[in-house]
């Protein structure tokens, strides 16, 4: 990966009812947070949508116009409720069809006589896209400019991101440090902690508290792209916690 | 909850930046989601937003003004990162201070000396907002309009919507059946259950792909408002099933 100065920055979109309806818990969104994080790619934003395509058009065009990268996840399987491609063409005003690439690669794994309607509508394509292979299910993902349209089984998804990574544009990484406030409330540091990051607009400080049993085990994180500034913020919170903890 | 016959919809906004680094892995989605599918409520969209005041805004903005109920979860503790207070009462462009009875919320937790600028942070309530109170750590979610601004802290958040629960409008309850199909890929079964769900527009279905070590279990889920429909197309689900798996 090249690494240009400016912020590389990217959304997810989920699509599907049984993420809203709570039916399935979503552990895609993590997933992919993780991988961008590592990539020097700033997530900026995610949404979730149903399986209307109204809102997965108006979403996919508010999204990819906004942000270096748009991956979707969910709705391009073999049933009527899978409409993502479809939306997804809808949006670059594109045409769709079967496709003879994702034909080929749904012939590696069904027989020409199994590979039905249903099953070559996972082979219909916008026209202008690259495939996203993946190994699991050989049914393909696509791009399509900077949308990269994948699966939302997790393993499939996970395959299509593989794959996906080597052609991304990497910022810096950003870099973080984590220092733990064990037995110190939050509204005890808050107000040197907000100073602290206000002084240092190269660091970005989060706080974020977490109850245990044993009362709040808080955890200050201090992000950088800058090692150096990342080293001395780290510094500055750690003299702060040692001092009113002690 | 009494039982309107249009529907009920809600939003979910989430709020912070470690959700969007991968960090931390949100819970509160799935444990909302779950909650309104059961009050009748649809969720029909999500958003996960940094923490900037711009970005909060829009989307309080966006998703008040289309659906029923927006949720909020994050961003209402005592650090300088917790700024959701002040984007809700832009939002709505109301003004925002310290609330009194929020302040006496926090006062049954800390002492008075201990109530200092930071903590007094979180008693800073738009102006006409109804507050939430939460018994685990006190400081108060508040409820304006119809956005309800909780924590991000899943048993807070928790508490928070406890107490909002019996003052939210319901609907007439989605139930759900769930029709296993072990061992059948669903390129099988699209094209008929699509046919299925076409001719049923007051039932929903969906059918979810789950690769196990030992081959598909897919599930089928028909939802709807109307037992009665419910039960006709569970049955004529089962018989496609059935039939295809023999």
């Amino acid at each position: 990966m090249d690494q240009p100065s400016d912020p590389i920055t990217a959304a997810i979109l989920v699509i599907g009812d049984e993420i809203l309806s709570g039916r399935t818990k979503d552990k895609n969104i993590g997933t992919i947070a993780d991988f961008l994080t590592a990539a020097g790619i700033d997530l900026r934003e995610v949404r979730i949508v149903p399986d209307e395509a109204a809102m997965i058009v108006e979403a996919v065009n508010a999204l990819r116009a906004r942000y270096t990268y748009l991956f979707t996840t969910g709705g391009i399987g073999p049933t009527h409720d899978d409409i993502t491609a479809d939306c997804v063409a809808q949006a670059f005003g594109v045409g769709i069809d079967i496709d003879e690439r994702a034909r080929a690669m749904l012939l590696e794994r069904h027989k020409p006589e199994d590979l039905n309607e249903a099953r070559l509508r996972m082979a219909r394509i916008p026209f202008g896209a690259d495939l996203i292979p993946n190994a699991v299910s050989k049914a393909p993902g696509f791009r399509i400019g900077n949308v990269h349209v994948m699966a939302g089984v997790p393993s499939i998804m996970q395959a299509m991101l593989d794959a996906v990574a080597p052609t991304l544009k990497g910022g810096a990484a950003m870099i973080s440090e984590t220092i733990e406030a064990v037995g110190l409330p939050e509204g005890q540091y808050a107000g040197e902690l907000g100073e602290i990051a206000r002084a240092r607009p190269a660091v970005s400080i989060g706080s974020y508290p977490a109850l245990t049993p044993e009362g709040f085990r808080n955890r200050i994180v201090v992000r950088s792209r800058d090692a150096q500034a990342l080293a001395e913020a780290k510094a500055v919170v750690e003299a702060l916690v040692a001092r009113l903890t002690t």
